[in-house]
């Protein structure tokens, strides 16, 4: 019985990137993490040391930067695009590649009710994620949100669940439900205008979020899973994962305090993880 | 020759709380940390394991959460002075106490237009600090932004500095400047509104950022400084930390392109860190 | 064309659990993090808000805690077995449990030669994994090492590979390797001493990692795996994830000095990335 | 009333090198990060954007590289002593260099009992640190370890303290001590030999954390401070910051089960938060 490599790739991740975009009136700022993986015959590398057909990972970084110039000047999704199909093209041992591209948001600073031509001021953790999958049968590209922190005070519960020597969770009618959501979504085909796309579809999980009257973190992962296949026909499938920001009630009792569900500890750990996907029936 | 004690102190740090607050028609939600921290007769503890005049930092923690419940209902800055009162009114043996607190922006949504009654976005990394030192003599209190990641794509230079046999650097007339400032400036007595002073005032310092025309990131440090002083007559002096989140225009050289200011790697480190404080002369 | 919820799990991560394990003349310390995941008969749940399938995840933590106390005695392969199989007997629902366990390294202190009984020092950032999956049918176990940083000053060259028109990286016979490896093999069905199988299997890919001459990370990945399935028959499959964490040679010229291969940048960003699992041939 | 410029100062942070030692029969590797601060005659800088008296901290990053070349061959005590040095004299409008250093620690594998001559293996989040602190008047040198986790499994209570209204914590004569350790002492004048200082003195840190009887993290500070002044007359002052890293107690009671002061809570926030210098009496 013999040893032998299976599946591997190998690339270069968190090449980080702004563009300035100079309009006559204004400058766009976009910054981008960008992760190039390859796949494709490379027993070689793994068994001999033979290079031949290994393009260097300080090359791929090398080409993000050289075609940022031409190929990014809209979406992330269409930049991914470009280079994945430049990857492939120009290295025929290469069966599949994958890039994946996140994006930082900058909103515009605003003065006196008018847009500042050219200062930004960060809008946190949530990201715009974008990924291209790409091999010589064709291509899959997916989009999504990284890092979005929500949060609603009310509409939101917890009740009717299994009781067992272990429990001690108490049940509620009204919680805080927060988490920092991970959505990704599969578009069939290349759809037209990605970035619009992305917009609604982040408007849609919002509102989904907020006007749902939640019974559970899986009751809400559906519901707003739900909500976007319903609304955009051009999403394949979507999934979440939703870690619980735990908020717990604190205990006034020794106090001899009532806690009328106002005053909560934020914790980290441990933490509820809840992942789901929703997909169209065929 | 003896050895001693000489200065310490001891609290409770990353005390996370969260507060709804139920209006008729739509919750607040406010996320703050907060760190206690005394100082005081505490040589015995130190010397000889003696705990009586020991505050624990467990009880520290359950007064910051008991205390919100009346006395966090408007800004972190009128919390922190109550907290500061409490440890020090209670605990004869303390001869000073610290409060420092930082505050989550959360974002209400909207959709159509209008705002939802309860339903968030978190505001990412930026955060409203506030902090109270008050011993047996008075009391001082500051407020401060953390995290105020900003960025303009131009109206920013770097050029006139010193050359030596370790310059590599290229001048330039038009970068990229970027900074997770950490500001935090001192109030003359306790003024009335908090709130609104630091919403003035981080509204200053955004203008002044945006506005000016940057020969180095000191130049911009000391313009923002001294507009918050002209602006603020409250204000006794401000302190502001710059990192400079460098942005390095990509060399194109090797491929035959040009680069016209537009292509750049955002890097973190090294980076340049510059400090400065601003106050009035008496 | 419906809608319909596809894969989905719920569960509780970092579960922080420590223990103290008491023998007569010494102390044992063991720290670790566990995560429980569930999959199953959960449509309900997620569709209608029906939670009576649902086993809270808080239930989860504090069966792991309880559990703790005469199930974690020995390596955290058996505490994981004991967790997955609890989980399954107890929850019709449920048809397959998932346990992730990391544990914490703790060096004990030495004074003299002397073994301390009960004072220890961290081991720093690499952890002990191991992983259990269960489900009607049977289990699968797996072990690994997360956070593993190795470096080699020598014997590690990359050269004769590809040059295209974005290539700027010079060829080195002499480098150094640096990878902060997360490792992860499978077993055949559930070996005796996990925990000895854990310590000869770490010393057997140190011991490869530093007696190879590495011609690419490739190389050297395949190496260390292919060491552990010829010297482990136990091991089915392993998997290597080698982020490359590049030590870039800095640039003498401008300032007439040479560097001897001796001064190095240490970069975070961006960085190599090779991954790749090594099975037996059936 | 006018405006004016207070403290100020600006450098190069986090400039990451690693240098490869290469002796004949083994190499040593080394890993270290610089912060580099100057402060000065600045104003013109701040106040009028002239750069004519900036040495840009991109040059001070070329310096620590080149100089480590020649100057950084032995502790890095030494190497910041010579960093500080060449800043001031070469720099005019310099009043004062500080130069802060941290070393990770690499360790050296070993198989078959025999030290491997180029193979090395993380030693976790530790590390060796050094400041210099040097004006035209003369230059303070201290040194420190940062991020010394060590933990003991008894020897240690809490009994005694203050009882308020907000008192739940239990006392107790048996409990986990840990802290995440950052220790920072100054010697007097600058001493012959460093790094075996150094290593003397973390050794003794470390035993009398051990071999005491903990009656509050303050005494075991103080205890440890203690220490290391009789031990070492070079030492003239030493400040350690003890976060307190709790391990809570698992409430068994729900279970109908006895925790024997074995399963344990590790938690992150809140943590207590305990620091005070130790002194030699004049």
């Amino acid at each position: 019985m013999g040893i032998r490599l299976d599946s591997n790739a190998y690339g270069k991740n968190a090449i980080r990137l702004s563009k300035v975009i100079r309009h006559p009136d204004r400058h766009d700022i976009r910054q981008i993490s960008v992760d190039v993986s390859l796949q494709g015959d490379f027993d070689a590398v793994h068994l001999a040391g033979d290079n031949s057909k290994v393009l260097p990972t300080d090359t791929m970084k090398n080409t993000v930067y050289a075609l940022a110039k031409d190929r990014f000047t809209d979406s992330i999704e269409e930049f991914g695009l470009a280079l994945a199909d430049h990857f492939l093209v120009h290295n025929p041992q290469v069966s599949a590649v994958t890039i994946d591209l996140a994006e930082e948001c900058w909103a515009r600073m605003h003065f006196d009710g008018a847009a500042h031509p050219h200062a930004f001021v960060n809008g946190g953790s949530e990201k715009h994620l974008a990924g291209v999958y790409q091999d010589r049968q064709g291509l899959a590209l997916s989009a999504g949100i990284g890092d979005l922190l929500i949060l609603k005070t009310t509409d939101s519960g917890f009740e009717g669940y299994i009781r067992d020597p272990y429990t001690t969770l108490k049940e509620t009618a009204d919680r805080i439900l927060a988490t920092s959501c991970d959505v990704r979504w599969t578009y069939v085909g290349v759809p037209e205008a990605p970035q619009e796309l992305y917009t609604g579809i982040r408007e849609l999980l919002l509102r989904s979020f907020a006007g749902h009257k939640s019974l559970s973190v899986q009751h809400t992962l559906y519901t707003m899973g739900e909500a976007v296949l319903e609304g955009y026909p051009l999403v394949k499938e979507i999934t979440l994962k939703m870690p619980n920001k735990h908020h717990i009630l604190f205990n006034f009792q020794p106090f001899g305090l009532e806690n009328n569900n106002e005053i909560f500890i934020a914790t980290e750990e441990p933490y509820g993880y809840i992942t789901g996907t929703v997909v169209r029936d065929r």
